[in-house]
């Protein structure tokens, strides 16, 4: 059996928590013989910052580069609005994003039948929802240059930030999505601001030949950014991929979230290149909710999401489908059962810890 | 009586059906004394590119800064989906909003008791929704230089789009939402990345600091604009005034106006500077729907945001408040009557045409 290697990034806030259950399933599987997981563990975000006065250190991006996926938990808090821009919680995400190369986040946003009375949409718009975003990670205006603020005196600073696409960005991106499209209900849906944007003409422009090139059988859509984010509003159920760039993806795909109600229930995979001799691919896998300081350290985060972002990794980085399959069936069991963590509680289901959702989880494995 | 310059720029799609509406109101308030307005005429988007090639012509761009107000209706549609950029549809809206200096952009999101069922979402979180986005509507990415599409040779190009803001743009654009809040609930909620932009970080620099110097009476907060996003889905009547840049407003102020189930009946204001000799502004109105080339030319579109428009029209350009009042309360009149274009048709309404729902309102006035 091969040995994995994962370096186990819980963060700040509730990150460290919900680790603590996708570890306590990492046992499980070695000890029961299923799998051979190598894990490390290492700091990022405020912890980072608290420890070594960084949002990452070098020894731990070098863990990172060498180990075959990451679990990342969640970054920041109220704790670090005052550190120095470059060293906030959020630039060691970043970081990782960027120097991995993890330009393709993979964002599925469920309604779980059972949840979909927790959504502020009413249930017939989101019942059996399943979409996926595909964001572009490691372009657009994240991390395009110059990014500056510049003193004009009298009072007066400037702040600059840049969009910048390339053809291949692009193109590789496409390609993701009409991959994903092909597994699924072959569609794509691709968003920009074309009538605003001159990356979104580029962009408009590239995915239609990838698609006539490369992916004719897909049904390729284009909508307008703003319209897309309406019509995820009015009528989610339309799309079936959607793909866009870093900074549409990060407002549509959290739109998308929390339109399932689940949103402490949705995992999300970041994966790069797949290299050719070996055959491997980067990644990094985390929970879409963020690290919710106000519940931190209470037993009260929910950890299916964290586990969830775990399944992905077996399917994703491992080539483990089926054991992927049975994490996500065990997940549903439980919830089937009526037990609850506080985000998702209503009325007539059992409350549950972190802990406890955790191990009921892995009793149903 | 003094006489007010009215410029009608109904541009494309639905956009000349409802401003008939509109015309047929100006008629009878010019008829019955009411009022004295004078009115002209002129041609905007793909309209103006039909009889001139260009997305206004000179001509009505010299009548736009000679008016004391514009009434736009919307612009767009397929049929110039492949004119050059430079002279798309959109291009006439950006010119007039950038040369005129309409930077404050109100858009109100307010939900209809009528049309609440109407909405995706549940009655509970949306009825008596009453917010308003302030959005920047003069910088940012939309007019940023360099905004370029440049050629690299190997089949790649690159695309660049500029997000710029000075800190005399994120004041003026924060006093008119602060001035806007006091006389609502007093709170004002600032949107945007600080985590991934610089011009996030001085964005809520400058808030920070117009509040504290100037408003410190208001309540201020702060959010991330993916999680704002994720917040306006959730539970939108926790805000009141919510200010961002222009981008981003795009992106919240239609997300906002999908969540009420009214989208054909809401309304926006774009607004200049005071000048301080003539107590003057320019200003711009247009309603929030697009010119839903679909339904265009066949008496289906819903007049009411665009009559709504010259009711804010009335309101922050001709000191009228008290007519802008019974214009709005005509429209709820017609609205508890039963009446209903088809966007906003339910069981047990009535249908009504565009020229009809038009005739009502004014009936009713
Ligand atoms: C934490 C932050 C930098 C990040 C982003 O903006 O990409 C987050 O919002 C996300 O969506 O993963
Ligand atoms: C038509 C388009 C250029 C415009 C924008 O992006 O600002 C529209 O979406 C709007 O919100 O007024």
């Amino acid at each position: 059996m091969a040995t994995h290697k994962l370096l186990l990034l819980p963060g700040d806030g509730i990150g460290p928590e919900v680790m603590g259950e996708v570890k306590r399933l990492i046992d499980w599987l070695n000890s029961a013989g299923i799998a051979k997981f190598e894990t490390d563990t290492g700091l990022v975000g405020g912890s980072a910052y608290d420890a070594h006065k960084v949002s990452i250190s070098e020894g731990d991006m070098a863990k990172a580069l060498a180990a075959d996926a990451i679990i990342f938990g969640a970054v920041g808090g109220p704790k670090w609005d005052a550190v120095p821009y470059e060293v906030r919680p959020e630039a060691g995400l970043l970081r990782l994003r960027k120097d991995l190369a993890l330009f393709a986040n993979l964002r599925p946003a469920v309604c779980y039948p059972a949840l979909a009375d927790a959504s502020s949409l009413k249930r017939e718009a989101v019942e059996g929802l399943d979409i996926v975003i595909v964001r572009e990670l490691t372009g657009g205006v994240y991390f395009g240059e110059p990014k500056t603020i510049t003193d004009l005196g009298n009072g007066q600073k400037r702040a600059v930030d840049t969009q910048v696409y390339d053809t291949y960005e692009i193109e590789r991106i496409g390609r993701v999505a009409f991959e994903l499209a092909r597994k699924r209900k072959n569609k794509v849906t691709s968003m920009e601001k074309r009538n605003v944007m001159k990356s979104g003409v580029l962009w408009n422009e590239v995915m239609t030949q990838v698609h006539k090139r490369e992916y004719p059988d897909v049904t390729l859509e284009h909508q307008l950014a703003d319209s897309g984010g309406m019509m995820l509003v009015k009528a989610p159920k339309q799309f079936d991929v959607i793909v866009t760039d870093n900074l549409f993806g990060d407002m549509l795909s959290d739109i998308a979230a929390m339109l399932t109600g689940s949103l402490g229930m949705l995992p999300s995979a970041s994966l790069g290149e797949v290299d050719v001799k070996s055959k491997k691919r980067k990644a990094l896998y985390e929970p879409v909710h963020g690290s919710a300081p106000d519940i931190a350290g209470k037993g009260l985060a929910n950890p299916i999401a964290m586990i969830s972002s775990f399944g992905m990794a077996l399917r994703y980085s491992f080539d483990m489908g089926e054991l992927a399959d049975k994490v996500d069936a065990a997940i549903a069991a439980v919830l089937a059962s009526g037990l609850r963590t506080a985000d998702i509680k209503s009325e007539g289901t059992t409350a549950a810890s972190t802990t406890q959702m955790g191990e009921a989880i892995l009793k149903e494995l």
